[in-house]
């Protein structure tokens, strides 16, 4: 990448402001309910990448809206992806016990309350977002956005897909496109919303959303056949041992690669519409089609 | 009570009313999800008594507003419930294999299904709220009022409470209030909410719905002493089995009851401020006193 330096500077100073807010509208853990803020607060600042508020924020700021404007749909979203991962995790669902490097949120805690922190995240990303004091209509079309995104329709939706198992390429595609998709999808919506889209705004940056949420998951694929395990914080192969189909297992790795370039050329593509304000989020694909973990 | 068949004329088309929307709200189990959605209706139409629902629409009607505009709402708060049960059954959890007298929704299908449902159930709660067309302020302070009741600081705060064993008699009371009380307070203030309540009218109807969400569960805890299992759908002497502090159990079975009679006259006294708009309501509490199941 060009000028990563100047990108890194930048990506860094969003995630802190995140992670600023996200200290902010999460509770301290301490009176009586020490257990749930405790292990929430675990989970939240476990060093993910805040990829989806950081795309919300990017979007908002391309298009000339306020980044503080932006920040609790931001936050929110981040808060609904923490709960996805913990639910994810339980022995129930995908069973790990580590979660970059560290022990997943029943492993640490136990299982009850890891699906009552996840249970406790989701309805708080919702409060978050109700207390914003913008325009109540935009506040409106962002939980709904989200509401959407997380529910049966969306990330859900891909989930129970996941573990009924994928018979085919086509259903691994869409289940994927909902499970990872319709959140990235969202975070760039919300994005527009607050940044006061004009209607013909809203195709390219879907477009961008959509084909960033396939990339991201096509280089998990490559990761877990070629990544290193101790930077990914996660044992590699596990897809291979599962059976599971993957964008490498339905088209090789090679194969897989020349559409993960395709896809981050069509990203960077896209957006180019918006000229030099639209360099963060090309950078942000090349950054993700480059990543090691 | 007096009128008893009126009273139940009136509780049976509110709940039909509910029924019809919450047919309308949640997708039908088709397409290549069928899994998620024939496990979320199953959970839904169990045949719970669709109190909180009511006791939204009742509010809100004694108050002279249009029960149309708060049925989005009376549904979202049932949604809400409705998830709370299923997870609240999980093996990590309860672990109860029957609710009224079914399978419960992990062992009628799986854990994992069980714990997405829940998770989907929530989210279409708030899809559904942020879909209403009434005036967008009162909708974003119905969604706060949710969201904050089924989250770490209400319902979700009630629950870890339990989980994590209520040493004495005020940490019981504590989580029962956050546990069952928190929801049914969010039902009475959003019917307030549509119904344009005047300031003044928040003291009396949120003293009615405090009163009446402990009086729910000293029942409850009553009925687990001397109701009759098959009514209730389930074993009865379950909390002196487990040793759970209940009102009971640190109240004594005479107490406890006279304490529900007290609660039960509070909530009557308190509402009748609404004089004879407020006859359902005031039935309702007699009616939860003398339920059976």
């Amino acid at each position: 990448m060009e000028h990563e330096a100047e990108f890194l500077l930048e990506y860094n100073q969003k995630v802190e402001l995140i992670n600023e807010w996200l200290e902010n509208v999460v509770p301290q853990a301490e009176g009586d309910c020490i257990a749930l803020y405790k292990a929430l607060r675990y989970s939240l600042f476990a060093g993910g990448k805040r990829i989806r508020p950081v795309i919300a924020m990017a979007v908002c700021e391309m298009l000339g809206g306020d980044v503080e404007q932006v920040m609790p749909f931001a936050c929110a979203i981040e808060l609904i992806h923490t709960y996805s991962l913990i639910h994810d995790d339980l022995p129930a669902m995908d069973n790990d016990d580590l979660r970059r490097g560290q022990p997943t949120c029943h492993k640490k805690f136990d299982e009850a309350t890891a699906i009552l922190v996840g249970d406790a995240l989701q309805a708080l990303a919702f409060e978050i977002m109700s207390r914003s004091e913008i325009n109540p209509i935009i506040v409106l079309e962002c939980i709904r956005t989200v509401a959407t995104a997380a529910g049966g329709d969306g990330m859900v939706g891909g989930q129970i897909r996941d573990i009924g198992g994928c018979e085919d390429a086509e259903l691994h595609n869409k289940m994927n496109n909902l499970k990872t998709g319709a959140l990235i999808m969202a975070s760039a919506w919300m994005g527009a919303l607050v940044g006061k889209a004009a209607i013909e705004d809203y195709r390219p940056i879907g477009i961008y959303a959509q084909s960033l949420g396939i990339a991201f998951q096509v280089k998990d694929d490559i990761l877990d056949v070629e990544g290193n395990a101790e930077k990914l914080g996660k044992k590699t192969g596990q897809d291979s041992v599962t059976d599971k189909i993957t964008y490498v297992s339905h088209m090789g790795l090679d194969r897989a690669k020349d559409y993960l370039l395709e896809l981050t050329d069509n990203c960077k593509d896209e957006i180019a519409i918006f000229g030099e304000k639209s360099f963060f989020l090309q950078d942000l694909a090349t950054y993700l089609y480059e990543r090691d973990n």
